[in-house]
């Protein structure tokens, strides 16, 4: 969730009520398109999507009572249209579709924006690489010395973790972000014969994936979700581990180019923003083993295990998002010393290592 | 953290700064009490800390490059006070101590509230055990009808839960949330021969324990507190797990007084709290594990398992709170049907099991 | 690992000293293909290894020394051979790259061992799916009934997870099961122009992938097989929820083909399967949890995280390999009474919901 | 569970056959002392139980049917007793009883067991702060420089969270460990008027404590004795971390007293034992995050979530019992360095911080 404090270090799960608001809205369009509701009615509901301000900390009070963040929703939306448009709002959908593509959204453009900060850390890292392909750096092992390699494969084997975990989200963002829309027990009763088109439509609008079978309680593709965003957390949190050792006062091999400032010490250079690739990464593990406890989900719709996905996923996202511009940052902006690198070879050749 | 929408259901994590101002404030008052800094410094920065607005945003932002709120916040004071108490602002702490001692007065302050809403479950609980001490009901095993019990003693298996867990919080809450205070490296360099009284007088002003030791990299008080709050959130969960299964439609032994509605099935009557219980049972237990995974911190700070507590900490905070708001309301409200239960009961005679 | 009582029903995790032991013989023989070493040392080698009898309790005691069951492994296959092979055991590897190889090797087999289960068990279920296409079963959300849908549509959203499931853990397998060859920081700088060949001769000789850059501290193939194994665990583990509650005595919609007993309750017919797989869900995601907090590995060899890898790995692979043998006993015999599910359906019709 | 390979550096979990024969017996004793059962037939169950050999191998694979492993063995003791005996084996108790009780049982010599090794460490950890009290040594933060202190204080503080930790854990394992004897849904029915009695009885046998209310789906103690053993295994894995920080070659401050070989580099001195402790809290604190998400159980057995807690609390205990040795191992023989501490604060003296 958020906090204007914390968020620029830890990250802020994106809003859930504007993806609500454009889910319905992207739905009465699809009904539309496919006929199954007046193309008069798709228009007045996508207008007051478009134009209504809500209100979501009365929402929120509001939901309390269903344990959903939808039916009050659907309540005030069914009131801000004009009476004629008014049952066509949130056809043929339960809360738990509309959530769940409200989830999928804000995680496909989470996901997308990142892509800007991870190439950036990708071009990064393959320039660092290039750059010391000959500058020879002592290799660690358990924190000892160990035997001769260079920067720049350090640097290849943290742009190799970056690039397989990246992947991997965007093969799931691209595949796996799917529309949810199986009514109220997945049977997409309502529609009919037009379940098919309805859904290809909805997906349609939204650039996500259109599902072959509704997925209420068969989590997967959500735990999918989870990984990558897991998995790329971890790629940079293993770089920000790396580069606070690195940048350790004995070893000062490398400093981040901003270095943070300390309350009580002025004179410190704090690796800070390695410290919070540390923490992404340390907080991302835990969302991820959560929404794997999640996946026994109860029948048609589960009791408890789904609705702690609702903010468990938006943690990730946000934790995931900010780790990326703190790499970017810090990648960018790393002070290598290839002479501290070599001074650290020498005193090791000193103490009669080969 | 928090999102207007969710945090209703979910909780919220109490804010970092308000704290943080409160803790420099009663740093310059104990500093002012035995000595250390001038009265009237003390004063000025008391009344800094009173009566300005900090802005989270603009403090958030700047306190990325130190991976530290604290660091911006001084300044920020430093900068607010008359020049002759600037340099007695933040005196002889470091960033860690502050931001310790505000996560434990957070936590204290969501504790001590929690106490009403725990106690009226309590109550409701001891209340239902008793009324219903006679009132058979079926015992399930793995779901299966197993033996005669009463819902009485349902009633009172889940209270001693209750009581066990908040005993354990509050324990915790008396004797291990403390102030922090060993300024850069944990040694209380600054302070001298006055550092036990400081600490002492600090403390007071808080209304918090002081520890033996500076406990920077020290958690296990940290793990102790997520314990206890993971301990009321199960045992909140597994009334919430136990209301909603009574509640299924085939047994219908108990329903919530408030039950939630359905986007989709007017007709339905959700179980809605139950879930949120479960839901935050769930959170709660992915969160302490996190804590725990945090505590091998290194040397005198670590590099991102302690800001990782930062929110950690706080979402265990709000999840919990909620929890008992929720617990509340279900307990209060909880319509139990002894007639069903008899019914459910002779159902079960009928297939012939003693 | 491994307990006898409790294997049967928890898993075994595979041991690792087989798989350890078959790893130094594959790379003797690799490098022996690519004329690293002898062709006779390597003959010597991989003879000691297929013929001795390597004492596990012995090598362990030996390992603690080093952290590393290699070591003593490796002093040991050393003893062994004849002079003339001694040098070219374990020829230009690293402890770490044999570890991870037979992990992975062990992951390999343990996943293809899962075939048989799981594909019975898909086939299982769309036979069910097939069968009751027009067996109509009520819908549940959150526990209450929701609305008409068919049992056959229950079994098909199984069948859904499972194949999801079980397609992300196979291509895994296929793609980033790989052999680990690195020498001591991964520049695999023991056997220089020769280092390709020997990786690709390694690879093929244990049918795993040869991987582009060492991984052994870019743990993202790691994370990425706990999570294929987590999400089987996790899709088996909705079944086992889902057969719990529709075999709950009030519901009794299906029950296991071999019900358990009760050591107190000899009429109890308990869901004993279903059971076994929401608890083998419940522990792979610690596991999984766990396995992506070990993501940030130090430097070029871990001081922790990855040693945790080798217990939490075999855990996982013993507890899927397990869940998919229960599963399919489960599913094989699975009793479904659509009278009842008939029964329920009209008992609901008479609470007058739609 | 137990490798033999794996099992001296991560730990096996005590088995849990012997404990719960012992436990069958015991609960026999008890029910003849307070009369529930003839003196012979609780003289025969004792003696079948101390003198028969049972077969763990046999018994867990009968026990998958039933999901419980003591529906074999108390058929099993109850082929074996004199048929006037049969009926008295077992007596009044459920399944859960008999398991719950034996876990404690295992928890409590587990706990005792480990008094031995955290006394060392205690010694010695107080030795080494008192002789060091006077060694300067750089405090770090972040990995950086910060102020001078002593080695004698990050002794301390390493002693500090050891005795906190064994101080929750040993009050758990005081208060908490508990007897089991409900009866199939916690009413102890069977037993009528003497349940009190028997409880005390059965406890006394055990040197457990007798529980006030039964706790089958009450897990608040399972998760107090989950949390302190991960305190343990948290304070130990702490001085792992630091040990294996300070031992880095650049560092060199501390190192092991007994350093760990490694297969490729013979020069190297491996933190080894300080990597087991680390190893062992990562493991540590996935197992607790799992006991907490256990907390839900369901009405009066849960289906799966406690069945899962046999094998994490087993694999808790085996992780911190090793942990325990290891750390005594490390503590008793650490090698300290004063002259180096005097060289690298000198060295940062020279970088002018004050």
């Amino acid at each position: 969730m958020s906090d204007p404090l914390l968020d620029p270090l830890f990250g802020a799960a994106p809003p859930l009520l504007p993806a609500l608001v454009e889910v319905e809205a992207a739905l009465a369009r699809a009904a539309g398109r496919v006929g199954l509701i007046p193309a008069g009615a798709a228009a007045d509901i996508v207008a007051c999507c478009r134009n209504s301000r809500f209100d979501a900390v009365d929402l929120g009070r509001r939901a309390v009572g269903s344990a959903s963040v939808v039916v009050p929703l659907v309540e005030e939306i069914r009131a801000l249209v004009p009476a004629t448009a008014a049952p066509y709002v949130h056809y043929g959908a339960t809360s738990q579709d509309v959530i769940d593509t409200a989830l999928s959204l804000n995680a496909a453009r989470a996901i997308d924006a990142m892509q800007l900060d991870l190439d950036a850390c990708a071009v990064a890292l393959a320039r660092l690489a290039s750059a010391h392909r000959e500058t020879e750096q002592i290799g660690r092992t358990l924190g000892q010395h160990a035997q001769v390699m260079t920067f720049g494969l350090t640097c290849a084997g943290w742009l190799a973790g970056l690039v397989e975990a990246w992947e991997a989200l965007r093969r799931c963002r691209r595949e796996r972000l799917a529309v949810q829309l199986g009514g109220p027990v997945g049977a997409l009763a309502a529609t009919g014969d037009q379940a098919r088109a309805l859904i290809a439509a909805f997906a349609e609008e939204l650039a996500l994936a259109a599902p072959a079978h509704s997925w209420h309680t068969n989590r997967v593709r959500v735990a999918e979700l989870a990984s990558g965003l897991g998995l790329v957390a971890g790629a940079l949190g293993k770089i920000g581990q790396d580069v606070a050792l690195l940048a350790q006062t004995e070893i000062s091999e490398v400093a981040e180019g901003q270095p943070g400032t300390s309350s009580s010490m002025p004179h410190k250079r704090n690796p800070a923003r390695s410290v919070l690739l540390v923490a992404a990464a340390h907080r991302a593990a835990g969302l991820v083993g959560a929404v794997y406890a999640g996946l026994p989900q109860e029948l048609q719709r589960a009791t408890g295990r789904w609705q702690a996905e609702w903010v468990t996923i938006g943690d990730l996202l946000g934790v995931c998002g900010v780790a990326a511009g703190h790499a970017r940052v810090l990648l960018d902006g790393l002070r290598v010393d290839p002479r501290r690198m070599r001074a650290n070879l020498d005193t090791f050749d000193t103490v009669g290592i080969p």
